[in-house]
Parts: structure tokens; C-alpha cells; sequence
């Protein structure tokens, strides 16, 4: 690229289809990244944008005017609409909506009117309904008429003449069924709907158990609103497990791994900011037997293992839980067992630990109670990390807040208080 | 349960839909779990062992006798199949192939003979397959005939005389087909086909770039093998994800949130090992300076800072950089500018934090010249974390091992000892 043979890439970019071309802008740096834009024929653009992550996306948005934006989003699907324009800075966002044309705007303020992160946001309304006393030959006979049938559909939805859901055809049952057979005979009554209000959270779950291609969207009356399809679930599902994972580190989940260097540092400063005030935690608590750490330089150099390994052990745990929590698996009626076991293996890994560390100890430093020390400690401190990791985010989680964002820090800020004040508060009693 | 209500948990059991009972299954203590199992009709153990994860299945099946396992697997679908005998102690395998009946075992021993992991193991061989010179009108009596068609089949698969795929004919396009079209100009001809030996990861990033609902698996000679379906896929992609979490925190990603004490200690002791180790390198690396330390008691309380925000701002880079490479974005063709992207955001961390760790200190313990030298080793720390965390993953991939396994301990390391190193090196230098 930075060769300069814009023709070429022009040509190449044109004959490719457009998830590509996003993955592609999303493994490219910040700055080439527009260039490549410009590059693109902006009858794409729409295709391209619906395939960006959020923070790609945006840093593209912010550099196009209202109006081009506004065209690129003509074709586009109503909940990736929404989506897009839920992510746009307001005064931007003001901007596009006036730019488009009346329908559009209709259909995008639709889309936004359901609230974010549920199912009616992520929903799509080009369903196709049928009346329960049509028969075979009539639908097979319409369908040929209208020509197309939107992607992924895998059912018909039935609907009487309030339209309220009853029932689904599945597509291919049509194929096997004879001409003269009605609706109402091929529907399946009991099959699920998804209530538009449903966190899109849960939705990707029933999809997920019960390997749905598609299912329907109804309001409080069961009135059919719209459809929707395993593709954007798929993209719920990577989403909510790699946000656990990105906030485990303190990262924000969408963070553009090719941002600048300044919006990396700003995004990421946070959370050094919340572990700066930990370790000063930590320090407090050393300092507090500055008295003893000046006479044993010893306890200096062995202060650290305590609290890494209770960390290292609150942390398995506490990764435990959460995904335990984010499959539905762990609830209250059997969280109590869990505290049980987690603390069980605390203590179980505080002996077994404490033996290990107790006879490094004594054989390197050739001080039998300095053993003894460090191996209480261990003891005290994994049995600690149990109990934290196992009730945090289960008391995170009470108080509305996301446990993998805050879980970690608040687990190592107790593994390294009580690790310390266990090690250096029994050496103080027992060596001084 | 515990208050023996067996009928009536029987009853409850028998009404529910498999996937719905192997989720009551995963969110149960290990010894009830048992008792649940001996409950459920064993006409339904077949549905209900293919829904549910690895760990806890092959606790399930240790207790069954070897003939009713093979009762139980009788209607499973090839993949799923296959990973479930994978997943057996040799003994019972064996033992589980000898009970099966002819074709089951000729079924089972097929599907194994694909590699594990790759888009031939997560294949269904229920495909419907269609001649080019065949009009709509015979498909559609023929299907008529037939009565049934594979679940989630959007798709019907174009082989020529040698079983050569040459196309596909998506499902709805049958329906707004006329009945005297042929197949050859209803069909794709340059759809997308899977070879059978691509890596399931790589199935699943193609499944999720194009939003497939299935896909043919074909051999090197273009032979129709099978499909694969969206719904095998969502359970990769949901694997893969959780995967670098549980990686990262040092648990096996199979590990049974309501395993037995015994078991979890043991899965989780092999993490705690290494950290172990690290520990006490890091408490090498104090003991180097024992004399400083024995001296300046303050500098054992302030000992843990550098090494403490080292690590988060290492593993920060560290899970956005294994992140990328998941998804594919990150190369060696980006690996370069990733590499300079994320030391230049180390050394501004390291700016940022210097100066607030300095001044935090300096007031602390009333001594400029100590905030200088904690200031001067932070600032080398997170320039070495932003290295460590954008190389290591990069270099640890090249070994072929695991970067969200192997990553995070490194990483570790190597934050603890350059950060001890520079913070008590420095000290030596300038206070002593």
C-alpha cells in the first residue's frame, strides 16, 4: 500500500466480497486504515459498515460526511441500523437522521424506539406471514410471484387476522408437503417466541440450547413483530465471551487492536489507575511492620510469594464463577454448594502448598520457623482466595456491577492485604 | 431432590426437552448428578449426552454399563458421535465399539477416521444431493416422497456423476423456482466449499465472516463428503472463546464448574506449581539485594509496586494482542507496527505513571530522591511489559504452544524480575 499503487488496490478491493474487506480494514493500522477507505467504491460502503466492530466503525464515521453516511446506510438491515447509529456521537447522529429520506428515518427510529442490548434490537421485520387456512398450492403460488425470499429464512410465521403469532411452518416442510394440504395442518403451535424485550443476552442462549437458525419476536400480546437470525447471535455469543475475557484485563471489550497509540493509553490508564491505588493498599499494610521488615531483610524477599500464589488461586476460582454465571449454571439455589466446595479446595491447596513453600523455605533460608511462618500464611491466604473468589461475584453481581470488570481487582486487592498481613503479622508474633 | 421426591423429579425430568436437562445436569453438584441420571428414561440418554460439555459427559458415562452406552448412542449424529467416543478411556471405548451393532460401528469408525478438530469431525454425512439436469418439479415429488429432510438443511448440494461437487441450490430458491427449471440454472456454482481437513477454528471464522447456516465439507478431490451445520459451529466458536479466558487464569476450559473437591484441586495445582516457581524467582531476584534491603526497610514496603502495575499493563497488552491473533487480525504482516504501537504505549504508561508514582511517594516518605528512583523503574518496567506483552504471544505461537496458556505466566516473570531488578538495582545505585 504505502508503495502507492492505489489502481491496483482499487481493483482488488472491488472484486472482494465485503466481509473480507472489513476484516481487513480491522487488521490494519489506524491511519492506512483510511486511506483504504477512500479506496472503496461507496456503493459498499453500507456492506462494509455492517460487518465493522464498533470502535473500527466509529473511528470511520467520525471522518464521513452526514450525507454520504447517510446513503451508505439506506440498504442496510433495521437492526444493524439501530446498532450504528446507537454508536454515533449525538450531535453526528442529529445529522445523519435529517440527511436520510423519510422512510429510512422511519424505519431507523423504529429500530431505535426498542431498548439496546434486547431482542427487539437486534431484530429484523422482513418476515414472511401466512394466513393458517391458505393451502400449500396458494403460498408455493405467492412465493414464486414475489420472487425473493429474504436470507435465512428457515420458517414462515403464522399469524391470525390480529396478527398475533400461532404457529410456524418450518421452510422445509413445505417442500414436503402436498398441494392441497392447509397452513393449519403443517404449523407447529408450541413452537417458541422471544418476548422483544428479552436481553439479547438470554436470547443467544435459547439459540445457543436449542440450535435455532431463527426465531420470532412478539410484544406483550403476542403480536409478531420481526425475526431473528443465528448470524447476529453468533455475534452476541463472541462478544459476551470475549468481554469477559478483555475485562479480566481491564480492557474495554471492543478496543481496536490497531487503535493510536494515545486512545490505547487513555483507554487502558483507568485501570493502572485503580491498580496503583491496590499496590499502595498493599504497601500500607507492609508498612505497618516497617519495624519488623527492618530487622528481618528476609521477609522482605519472601513477601511477595504469599500474596502471588493466593492471587493465583482466587483468580481460578473467580474465572470459574463467572463463566459459570455468564452460562446460567451457577444461581442461588446452588451457590452455597459452590462456596462450600471453592473453600474446600482452598484448603485443600493451602496444605499442599503450605508443605511445598514450608520446606523450600527452610531449606533455602536454613530456618525451620521461617518455614513454619510462610506455610501458616499460605494456609490462611489460600483458604481466603476460596472464600473471595467464590463469594465476589456472586456479591458483585447484587450490586448490579459487572463481576469479570471488577472481580479481579477487588480478588487481588484481598489476596495481597490478607497474604501480607497473614505473613508479616506472624512473623512479627513468632520471630520477633 | 434431597427430600426424595423421585416420582415426581421423574415426572418433571420426562416433560422437559433434552437440552433443557442436560443444563439441569451442568448446573448440579457431581453426586446428585448421578442420582438425576438414574432417573431419566434411557431412551432420551442419547439426546441428553450429545448436548452436554466434555467434562461432565465422561463423568456420566464412567458410570454407565458399556452395553447401554451403545444402546444410548444408536441415533446420535456422526460428529457428535465421534467426539463423544474420542473423548473415552481407552478401555470403554473399545469395550463401547464391541456393543454397538454392524452399521453403527462402521458409522463410528468413520467418523474417527477424520483428524480431531478438524472439519471433517464436526461433519454430518445427511446431505441431500441433487443432479444438474434434474428439473424443480421431480425434486419436489421426490422430496414429497422422501417425507423428511435433514433438520437445518438450507441448502441442497450439486454432484455430478463422480460425486463432484459443482454447486448448491439454497432451499428457498426451490420455492419461487417453476416447476420446469433444472437444477443447472437454479444452482451457485461458486459457493463456498470446506475441505475436509481445515481446522475447525478456521470452519468456524468462515462460518462466522459469511454468515453461514451450513456449509459442504469436501475432499482434496472436490468429493462431496458431508456438512457442516451452524449449530456445531456456535459451540466452536463459544469453545474458542472461553478458551483464552480459562487459558489465561490457568484452568483447563473443560473444567466442570461442579467437580468434586479432589478433582478441581488437582486440575488447578499444575497453574499454582509454575506460579510457584515464578515466585520464588522473583524472590531470587530480592534476595540479590538482601543488604540494601536489610538497610532501607522502605524499600521492602515499596518493593511490590513496579512489579504490580508492570503486570497489569503487561497483561493488558498481552490479552489484546492474543485476542487479535483469535480473530486473525494480527500477522506477520502487522506484527511489526503492533509491536513499535504497543512499546510506544508502554513508555507513555510509563510517563504517565512515573511521575504520579514519584510524587505519590515523595510526599509518602518525605524523599525526592526515593520518588526519583521508584519513578525511573516503573518507567522501565512498562516499556518492558508493553515489549513482553506484544512480542511474547507472537514468539510462543511460533513454538507452537498455546500464547493464552503459556502467556500469562511469562509474562509475569517477566515484569516481576525486571521490576524488582530496576526498582531495588537502582536503589542499590542511588541510596546505598
Amino acid at each position: 500500500l504505502s508503495s502507492g499503487m492505489y489502481v491496483h488496490v482499487r481493483k482488488m478491493l472491488h472484486h472482494m466480497p465485503a466481509p473480507d474487506v472489513a476484516f481487513l480494514l480491522e487488521s490494519t493500522p489506524a491511519r492506512s486504515r483510511a486511506v483504504l477507505w477512500q479506496l472503496i467504491d461507496p456503493e459498499f460502503h453500507g456492506d462494509i459498515l455492517e460487518e465493522l466492530s464498533e470502535d473500527v466503525r466509529n473511528g470511520i464515521i467520525r471522518q464521513m460526511m452526514p450525507e454520504k453516511l447517510a446513503d451508505a446506510l439506506e440498504d442496510m438491515d433495521t437492526d444493524d441500523l439501530a446498532e450504528l447509529l446507537r454508536g454515533l456521537p449525538d450531535a453526528i447522529f442529529q445529522e445523519v437522521l435529517r440527511s436520510m429520506d423519510e422512510q429510512d428515518r422511519q424505519r431507523a427510529e423504529q429500530a431505535l424506539s426498542f431498548g439496546e442490548d434486547t431482542a427487539g434490537s437486534i431484530m429484523n421485520t422482513d418476515t414472511i406471514t401466512l394466513r393458517p387456512e391458505v393451502t400449500v398450492d396458494v403460498i408455493l403460488r405467492y412465493l414464486r410471484l414475489k420472487g425473493e425470499i429474504p436470507e435465512d429464512t428457515d420458517a414462515f410465521y403464522v399469524v391470525n387476522r390480529h396478527d398475533k403469532l400461532i404457529g410456524l411452518v418450518p421452510v422445509i416442510r413445505l417442500l414436503t408437503a402436498t398441494a392441497d394440504m392447509t397452513v393449519e395442518e403443517l404449523m407447529d403451535e408450541d413452537a417458541e417466541r422471544i418476548p422483544v424485550d428479552m436481553p439479547e443476552g438470554e436470547v443467544a442462549k435459547m439459540f445457543e440450547r436449542y440450535n435455532w437458525v431463527s426465531a420470532p419476536v412478539v410484544d406483550k400480546e403476542n403480536h409478531l413483530l420481526g425475526r431473528i437470525t443465528i448470524d447476529d447471535v453468533v455475534d452476541i455469543i463472541r462478544e459476551e465471551a470475549e468481554h469477559s475475557m478483555m475485562s479480566m484485563a481491564g480492557l474495554d471489550d471492543e478496543e481496536d487492536t490497531f487503535a493510536p497509540v494515545l486512545k490505547s493509553t487513555q483507554k487502558r490508564s483507568i485501570w493502572l489507575g485503580v491498580n496503583l491505588v491496590t499496590a499502595l493498599l498493599a504497601a500500607m499494610v507492609s508498612d505497618m511492620f516497617e519495624e519488623t521488615l527492618s530487622q528481618l531483610a528476609v521477609l522482605a524477599i519472601l513477601n511477595t510469594i504469599v500474596p502471588s500464589m493466593g492471587g493465583v488461586a482466587g483468580s481460578q476460582t473467580l474465572t470459574l464463577v463467572i463463566r459459570g454465571m455468564a452460562l446460567g449454571h451457577v444461581s442461588g439455589g446452588n451457590s452455597r454448594w459452590l462456596i462450600g466446595k471453592e473453600l474446600a479446595v482452598g484448603a485443600l491447596n493451602g496444605v499442599i502448598w503450605a508443605v511445598l513453600i514450608a520446606g523450600v523455605v527452610a531449606l533455602w533460608k536454613d530456618d525451620l520457623m521461617l518455614g513454619a511462618v510462610i506455610a501458616f500464611a499460605m494456609m490462611i491466604n489460600m483458604v481466603a482466595a476460596g472464600l473471595a473468589g467464590a463469594t465476589l461475584p456472586l456479591l458483585i453481581k447484587k450490586m448490579k456491577i459487572d463481576p469479570a470488570l471488577a472481580g479481579g481487582v477487588i480478588l487481588t486487592t484481598i489476596t495481597d492485604v490478607v497474604g501480607i498481613f497473614a505473613f508479616l503479622g506472624t512473623a512479627t508474633l513468632m520471630l520477633m
